[in-house]
Order: structure tokens, then C-alpha cells, then sequence
């Protein structure tokens, strides 16, 4: 696993919004915007599963996800990759659960998705973009 | 291949970042925030390749991609899939590369990326959040 730097969760901390990037097993990729999603620690992402669908059935066959963190608020982009694994009980979720709920009731959190950043790489335009930073 | 609506190619018009998902033909999946984003007609974006890398790479191989329509201009959120043809050559390519270049003598504008619109999905949280409009 890899673990963001400073700089990186300091950026992450600023952003409402991201784009949450899935793809089915045959390889159609998916993106929708999710608010929902914080850092748990250095190298784990927590996102909360409200209204997935496309997005629920590719992880459920094809537990990798990316997401680019950007925004008016934040100077730079880069992009993150991880694993993720779907957490419907346990200790996890019920956090996620709660802090769902403390947000709006209408909120189901059906699942908590845990994503293991596995590569991060430069996101902003230019001649290095893309390249991969950890 | 399918036709925006009114409504949809005015939000596309006032949005001036899309986050951009293709993936590879193994199925992991890239997400890129891309400002050369236009479309071309009812049915069809233009998206310039100027610094691309994974993102080509996936489109090399596995010819499809996934964009949203959303940002604060805009009230609602939809999701676009389609087929992506890559054009090095050619009137499309060289009107495209004219464009980038009138925007700036830095953007290399390697490719077009001509993405045919087969889908279109509800994207804005919700019950109805992933469901196909058209």
C-alpha cells in the first residue's frame, strides 16, 4: 500500500466533490461524482455508498476504483487507484453508517467501501501529467 | 448512437471541467479532469489529447469512455458513455488541433478523441441516481 503525503491530505481535506471511477469486468468504464468520501487514515479512503449503481455492481466484480482529486479550492491534481472492498456489517460500517445518518436521515449508506490507495500519479496539465508519483 | 436534448447540451455548454474515466481492457479504470471538451454536434463530443497517457493508452485498447456533466454552473448531473474513435489525421483532427492552438501554442494537441454518445444516465444523488435516460 501507499501512504499520501502531507501536501496530498492536506488537498484531500479541502475537496467536497470527487469523481469516483469504476469499470465492469469487461471493461466499461463508469464515473459519478460522490461527496461522501474521506480519508480513514494515510492510505485508506472511506466512501459511503448511498445511491450506487452501476458503480455497486462493478465493484461487487471488479473491486478497483480511481479518483482524481481537484478543485477550485485545491492548487494541484493528482489522481489515486486502490483496491476496494465492500463492508456491509461490522465495525466500519457502523461508523460509516452513523456519520451518514448525522448528515440526513434520507441518507440509506447501504455500504461503506474501503479503498487500499495502491497508486497515485500527476493529474495537472502538462508534459508530467500522468506520471506516477507513489 | 443517441441524441442530447436541449436541456442536456445547455448544461454540457457551461461546464468547463469533466472529469474524463476510460480503463483498460483488464478493466482498471483511469479518471482524468479534461478542459478540451466540446460537442461536436447532438450525438457526439470532441475531446482533445494533450497530455494523455494512461488515458490513451486505455483508449488504444478498450475504445470506450465515460464523462459526467455536472460542476456549479449547472443544476442537475447526468453521465455519458461512448464509443471513442481516435483521428491523428484528417479534417476533424486538423480543425481540432487549429482550436487547441488558438488556445495556447503550448497544447501539443497529439489527437481527436471522437466519442459517439450510446448512453446517457440520471447521475444527481438520489432514489433515482444511475438509471438510463436515454
Amino acid at each position: 500500500m501507499v501512504k499520501l503525503t502531507e501536501d496530498m491530505k492536506e488537498a484531500f481535506s479541502k475537496v467536497k466533490i470527487f469523481p469516483f471511477a469504476t469499470a465492469s469486468k469487461a471493461g466499461m468504464p463508469n464515473v459519478i461524482p460522490i461527496g461522501m468520501c474521506q480519508l480513514a487514515d494515510d492510505e485508506t479512503i472511506w466512501i459511503t455508498d448511498n445511491y450506487f449503481l452501476k458503480t455497486r455492481q462493478n465493484l461487487d466484480e471488479n473491486p478497483v476504483a480511481s479518483i482524481f482529486v481537484w478543485g477550485p479550492e485545491v492548487g494541484g491534481c493528482f489522481q489515486i487507484k486502490g483496491d476496494v472492498e465492500i463492508k456491509t456489517s461490522g465495525d466500519d460500517y457502523e461508523k460509516a453508517y452513523a456519520g451518514a445518518k448525522a448528515k440526513g436521515d434520507k441518507f440509506p449508506a447501504k455500504a461503506l467501501m474501503v479503498m487500499k490507495i495502491t497508486e497515485v500519479f500527476e493529474c495537472k496539465s502538462g508534459d508530467d501529467a500522468g506520471k506516477k508519483l507513489l
